[in-house]
């Protein structure tokens, strides 16, 4: 009966639990020794969780501080909490902060402190910066009685040569090893299981260390690209005989890394190999069932594996990546569930031992009785399962475990603190949360009993909330639904990328159509046309736009002026409607719009449906906030006397809008204008003519009445001059380049005969973003960034950094990394799924492009690409171009260029680094790397942008999260997707009324009854 | 024992009031007679209380149509409320909505019955159209066994010959009664008291009817103006044996009535005088002291005086006004106070009625019986008192009272409907009124008993709720009190004369003092001055400012570009305290500073103090505005991920402010600025400097760090323009006329060298106000409204009414009046008590309004004034000019002129005035009298103007009431005094940063320590 083998079950898992328990307190260490004083410290941080935090932060900065200058400079930063509310600091902290000057004596003695005590935790879980140091480490752990298998460090991988140089490590670590492994002292309990010998030699080997990119939305590249590093480890392996495991890592790597894992081993060259393993996480759904397929497959291959059954370690990160992205979390929510899944999956698992050799990685007392419990259950030999655990944690249950006889495996990574840092600090973590297992065993507060209760018995289990986006407005938004971003689209999902093919196709289709104007919901002929040609491509003529003029935007703005007397009549709320409808359509329509943005504009599909979902985001967002402002009719009601404050139109409003966002950008301030019940009048930019006239198509499909949103596609200097001087139009939104801007600017500020008042003008225009790299920052982190931000789309959005100003101190390293990083860029046709960087706009863009980089070239040192005699490939493509040393005020560090061209200047200090960032009179976006907050503060208070954005790439900024928009020559008018944003298209009227007549009013309407007092 | 004799008296006023009660019930009257048919309407009324306000709209407006059509059109308009969420309507009513177009035959019935009905239930309460229907009417009431006192309808007095046809009125009633009353059948309980014989002839009178000027802040030319009326009329009363009693009206001139009433009864003439009488209001706690002082003066005369007690009529409009006015209401808020009050002073009118004859005024049965009950048992002889009623109410009362043999007068108006509409809407409202007495009585709900209640025994009785002021916000506002403006200065009491006399006399002394430029607190001088003349006497010079050029404007824009650094640094709490302590110092200095606008920019005190009122509201609202954004700083954190939106400054913020309002304008403009951390610069009106230095030293006293207010006085051409095009003012914030504000908008759109990008520009500038007056207007409130918009500070506000567009129906009317009211208008110096209207700010205006009418006489026709011949009388005044018929394109209808021109212009369609009124390129303010409510709809929905007034003046708009502020050529920007007006003086900025760390983020606090799933 199942309920008693389960009764007994639970007993034996109870048995073996309190026997672990009971040998781990034997083995506790004393306090002379240096593990119990660690602990000590750490038992310490968790009393005071803002103390940890700022701890973890200066531990998480310390391998990047280069003198002890620094670290004492940063030591005072991160721990100086005086006067901000929270308890005293521990003494010895507050007698370590007594430092005037960083660089005075007791500022190095404690920088000298800070970093020994860090080294000494850090080496706790590392197992040596050499494989020879690693090796030593690990021949103590045999002569403990435990096995182990090694993995190196490092994660973030930036440059190819990066990856080339994981790859060799794993080989040198094979190599070395096997070759004095068969010197060590044998120990039969490690080195044989059940079922015969095991390789003494045992490595971890993470997949994505040894690629420069792993793509998931370019599944077949991306494998390509794996299994060309990995043939090489296998078979160095195989032929000395060691064992690989392929580690687990992040959720989006996931599907793809078991595929990887399952087709090499299906190649001829390994078909046959048994000592390779890899991992199941079982803190997600997935888990049991990746488990049952990797059964299934094995069966299949007929050759055993082993599989290393772990809960995962990326909690924090996968469930807040997909609070960000608004996704489901992959992984359950809550911590019982893991536990239970746990259990479940190594049932599976050690009934199929025969196939899938089983390995269980948890510091779990419980999950590791419950795992012994099963073996012993289901009548397999001793040590059919392994055990395993992490260097550095939970010694006394290792020595219990071995103690017990089983076989135990440390987890050690190989490599130096700096790499380390990122394992280190998720070991800290670890170590101090209060849901840590073994910290709840080490503490005196939780009885053993409840640490081996069964995990479905879960009511005595706390739940581990999600994390949840905080939230904080004026109150006013109370009754209202959040606003809630457009989920993003996971290209690693099979679906999708199908979806988006066939978009591509039946947009192929329909190359060449015609498009027409649109007045008053009408199609409208020119009779004459312009092409928008692909620009990966020129070749294909995309399609034929009506190439308006004057007289044609005459009729527009009549049928706007028109249109805007009934639409403004209808309340917030029936224009939100419409546009949430709009919403609706453009969420279902989502791929086959984006397939044309690809085309028409050249941007990657990411950047297509990016580009797509803000424009969702700013529908929902406007109808959102059209709600809001509807519901919030100011009254000042006295008696005798109603007052309202409300918003009307301003009349036609001009929307003229770029073809960097061609779609977000167009429907943001066209959704904005319709909203506030204007008559809207778009004129696209003239190489997104199409991708424009689809927004509008959408928009009027979704209910708009004829008339209220126009579209006028043509020339700038035709039709954009017209709107801009048209004495009809009350209002003018521009987005677009400054050059553009400026003249929009000067037109709509005349004042032409038959104006009834000056125009409104909004204009979001160019800019000279930069980014400053402290001394301190994330070297890797800031790199990426900076790529990202430089040249993804070609550098043409207009939030693009085109100046880099990087601290003296760390100038050179940056500029290897970031020239390393970027010239593995090769641009190419957007539509193929593994390209990053498409082309340039057009041909002209292009030429503009070159010249201004052969301008620079001489005045700076142009450190990789601006070959102006690049091959032409078909596209308007260009390499990403990076000068050094730039001056200041260098043309190239002054003027805006939309292309992949980078100025990087050096700066003595961070005071001179924004001086210089500031020195433009451009102010859109900008961003800082830096891990010292007095300057993150110096920076969020000088800077002068629009939009700030610390140690994080400074574009795609979402609506509502980060309302958009510059000040000074990068812009007027306040920020789009914000709270502030509609009011614009808007004029605030008062309506006084006296309702006093005779002595009665409506609005004395309770009071008139209670008169009466003759 | 006084508790016997107080059971004694309830005994005796429940034994009287239950005699009246049964008498009345047999009196009541039968279904066969009309009374019975209108109480059956007013109750059918108040069973829903939209339809009675609609009717009482739709009975308001009735005397004011002038066709079948138009009360048709009105009828339906008021009455008709499908599909709004009421009970559907009665059956007669919804019938008689069956026409389609008022000009149809039914429309035409349903015109003749309104007209028929709303005739005979008016009737009812009126005496007679002349005296000699009056008359008439009355004598049927001596029939019946009451007398009567007969008083004149009217309560607008807008022109003399008004008020002097009131006294001829009076005289002539006075006259003809006396003729006549000789010939009445005598009635021995009507015609004498125990004391003798009583006059058959009783007049009412009130005192404001008389004349067309009341005064408060002016009590000695009121009360000369009023004597001169009043003595003919008491004299011919002496003269023919007859009564006058002075009725008592609003609160605000009671005070004087008493004073003018005792004044005049010990001139020699009068001194001995009996038979005369005054009112007594006991719904205020004012009523028992006045009652009081009324017995101890009468004491002292020697010669007794009749006083007539009553509650009081006027609880809606004082207890509104008080509300408004930001004052303690002058009344009882609960009823039972009123009831108790009138039984404690009738003790104190029977025990003194040897001097002070007792007459009450009530139908309340209580009140009545108790008076009775009272004079019993002071041992009083019967009719003693005397018990008054008003005609048309309470019949079945009166004649119980006459069964009783009491000595009942009727109170009756004489007039025509047009002119008795206040007095019959107030009779409508107190017998439908759910708190009436007469109402409880004769509904079927109340038992006697209760209605016979002792007021103290209060428990029984619902309180009146006071009215408030209904505030509609968004949520946001919740957790804040609610702005509060400051409250009205009362000039009708004698210690704010006295306050304002003292103040004048201080400024005077400081005459002649020279008034330094500020920069960084300290004073700066140019070498050079300019004189500030008093524009009511320009031989006085009021002090010397120092002329400032662009050298002196280079060092304040430098002292306000550093002071912003730190400033800003600020929160805006902080900034808020210091604006909120200038509130106190200029709360407390009202009078000082309103002494220095009158003498510098010649506003009467009113305007004075108004204008220091406004500024005290801008300091206390920004001070508020500013609290709330400081509360709202906006958070969008995800894990990982924080997103800040707030508001920065905009650097340097040049003030240029107007001479109209020259305290509260720049207190506006500069308040917003230093709210949200700006540096500033200030340059006021060179008329107004002295003014303006003065608040600018205000908020420098009160806190501001030195530069960060700067004061920089000189002209225009100077000052003004180096600060709009200066490259380091940031951003340019004017209030003043359109021919300035076009050259500040082109100089400050102007992109200098240095200048880091475009400033941001707000200009609030002239206008054409226009007032549309629909053919249903009521004249008398129009004609009073235009002349407040159009003639107060000689025309010179930026809101002045221009333009007064007339329906062709109402135009002849409305014209005739308006001239007879302007004529009376004649402007003096603005010191003087008595001034509405004052000088013109200097000779240059002058000269070019001078210029203006004369340009304008040879297009149009002059109605008024425009003598350009004027005599000098010292200052630069300028009497009312009116033209009329004035073409809607002509100059005078299409330019700004700041002075008391005004243009009247023909409509023949309330369509054709909306566009007539929308025909300039301005767009500030604009106003409308009209009693349809469509048209009031249409003219809030077309009306192109920023702040739209209805059935009011057009001038005066209170901050956060009125937010106020212009569009099209009236200005850039949005509205001052509301919700959007700080944002402008900032910089929104948004700040994202990637807390997210190896794992770790302050963000995830929380949840970090959660992970550990491994």
């Amino acid at each position: 009966m199942p309920t008693n083998n389960s009764m007994a079950l639970e007993t034996a898992t109870r048995r073996i639990g309190e026997e672990i328990f009971a040998r781990a307190e034997d083995a506790m260490p004393s306090v002379f020794s240096m593990e119990y004083w660690q602990q000590y410290f750490m038992d310490w941080m968790t009393q005071d969780e803002d103390l940890k935090l700022r701890l973890f932060r200066f531990v998480e900065v310390l391998p990047g501080l280069r003198s002890n200058k620094a670290i004492a400079r940063h030591f005072k930063q991160y721990l100086d909490r005086n006067g901000d509310g929270h308890p005293p600091l521990p003494l010895p902290i507050q007698m370590a902060l007594a430092y005037r000057r960083p660089d005075s004596l007791i500022g190095t003695l404690v920088a000298e402190a800070a970093k020994f005590g860090c080294g000494v935790m850090a080496k706790q879980f590392i197992a040596g910066a050499t494989p020879d140091e690693a090796i030593s480490a690990m021949l103590v752990h045999r002569r403990k009685g435990m096995t182990f298998t090694l993995d190196v460090l490092g994660e973030t991988v930036i440059a190819d040569r990066v990856a080339r140089e994981h790859q060799e490590q794993y080989l040198r670590l094979v190599r070395e090893m096997s070759r004095v492994a068969p010197t060590w002292p044998a120990n039969p309990i490690l080195d044989a299981a059940p079922w015969g010998p095991l390789p003494r030699v045992n490595i971890s080997l993470k997949l994505s260390a040894i690629v420069s990119k792993w793509d998931a939305s370019d599944p077949a590249g991306t494998t390509t690209a794996v299994l060309e590093r990995l043939r090489p480890v296998l078979r160095a392996a195989k032929e000395s005989g060691a064992f690989i495991n392929v580690d687990m890592e992040h959720y989006a790597v996931k599907d793809m890394t078991l595929e990887i894992f399952k087709q090499v081993l299906m190649e001829p060259e390994f078909r046959d190999w048994s000592d390779c393993g890899i991992v199941i996480q079982v803190y997600m759904p997935d888990g049991e069932r990746d488990m049952a397929d990797l059964i299934r497959w094995t069966r299949k291959r007929g050759v055993p594996i082993t599989v290393r059954l772990v809960k995962g370690a990326y909690w924090d990160s996968e469930t807040a990546n997909a609070v960000r992205s608004g996704w489901e979390s992959p992984l359950y929510t809550k911590k019982w569930e893991s536990d239970a899944a746990f259990e479940r999956t190594a049932r599976m698992m050690i009934e199929n031992a025969d196939i899938v050799r089983p390995a269980f990685a948890s510091h779990n007392v419980r999950s590791i009785a419950h795992v012994l419990a099963l073996e012993e259950a289901l009548g397999k030999p001793p040590r059919t399962t392994e055990l395993q655990m992490l260097t550095g944690m939970g010694d006394p249950l290792k020595r219990a475990i071995v103690e017990m006889k089983q076989r135990l495996r440390v987890y050690a990574p190989v490599g130096d603190q700096m790499s380390g840092m990122a394992y280190f600090i998720r070991r800290l973590i670890e170590n101090t949360a209060n849901e840590s297992f073994l910290r709840q065993s080490f503490s005196q507060d939780t009885p053993t009993e409840a640490l081996l209760n069964n995990p479905l018995d879960h009511d005595h289990i706390p739940d581990t909330p999600l994390p949840e986006p905080y939230i904080q407005d004026p109150d006013e938004y109370a009754e209202m639904n959040t606003f809630v971003n457009e989920s993003d689209i996971d290209f690693g999902k099979a679906h999708n990328r199908d979806a988006m093919e066939k978009a591509f196709k039946a947009a192929r289709a329909q190359f060449g159509h015609q498009h027409p104007a649109i007045i008053r919901g009408e199609p409208v002929e020119s009779g004459k046309w312009f092409d928008s040609l692909n620009p990966s491509e020129p070749t294909q003529v995309v399609g034929h736009t009506a190439m308006c003029d004057a007289r044609i935007v005459d009729r527009a703005v009549e049928a706007a002026a028109e249109a805007c007397r009934t639409w403004s009549a209808r309340s917030l709320e029936e224009r939100a409607d419409v546009l949430e409808h709009a919403t609706d359509m453009l969420h279902d329509e989502l791929f086959t719009q984006a397939a044309w943005l690809v085309y028409e504009v050249g941007k990657t599909r990411q950047e297509a449906v990016a580009d797509i979902m803000e424009a969702i985001d700013y529908l929902r967002f406007y109808a959102f906030e059209a709600r809001r402002l509807g519901s919030r009719v100011r009254r000042r009601d006295y008696p005798g006397e109603t007052n309202e404050y409300f918003y009307g139109p301003r009349g036609v409003v001009a929307v003229i809008s770029p073809f960097c966002f061609p779609m977000a950008l167009l429907t943001g301030m066209a959704a904005a204008a319709v909203a506030m019940g204007n008559g809207v009048i778009v004129k696209p930019a003239s190489t997104a003519s199409i991708c424009g006239g689809r927004i509008v198509d959408l928009l009027n499909r979704a209910g708009l009445p004829a008339g209220v949103l126009n579209f006028v596609p043509g020339r700038g200097s035709d039709v954009g001059e017209a709107l801009a001087k048209h004495p009809g139009v009350d209002m003018v939104a521009f987005t677009g380049s400054s050059r553009v801007g400026r003249k929009i600017i000067d037109f709509a500020r005349q004042l032409p005969h038959g104006a009834k008042g000056y125009k409104h003008v909004l204009a979001e225009m160019g800019a000279k973003n930069a980014i400053i790299i402290d001394d301190d920052a994330d070297v890797d982190q800031a790199v990426q960034a900076t790529i990202a931000s430089a040249f993804h789309y070609s550098g043409q959005k207009c939030t693009a950094c085109s100046r880099v100003i990087v601290l003296d101190d760390i100038y050179d390293d940056y500029i290897a990394k970031l020239v390393e990083a970027a010239s593995g860029i090769k641009p190419a046709a957007s539509e193929l799924p593994g390209t990053t960087v498409g082309p340039l706009i057009d041909a002209d863009a292009l030429k503009r492009a070159k010249e201004a980089v052969d301008t620079a070239k001489r005045e700076s040192k142009c450190l990789l690409g601006g070959d102006v005699s690049e091959p032409g490939k078909g596209g308007y493509f260009m390499s990403p171009v990076i000068f050094g040393d730039v001056k200041p005020t260098a043309k190239l560090a002054q003027e805006e260029i939309l292309a992949p061209v980078l100025a990087v200047i050096r700066a003595r200090s961070f005071d001179e680094a924004i001086d210089i960032a500031n020195g433009t009179p451009y102010a859109l976006a900008g961003g800082v790397f830096s891990r010292s907050p007095v300057n993150i503060d110096k920076a969020k208070r000088l800077l002068e942008v629009g939009c700030l954005y610390v140690n994080r790439k400074i574009t795609v900024s979402r609506v509502d999260r980060q309302p958009f928009g510059g000040v000074r020559m990068s812009g007027l008018g306040t920020k789009t997707g914000g709270p502030d944003y509609l009011q614009q298209y808007a004029i605030p009227r008062t309506i006084s009324e006296n309702t006093m007549r005779h002595g009665f009013s409506p609005a004395n309407k309770t009071r008139e009854s209670e008169k009466a007092h003759a």
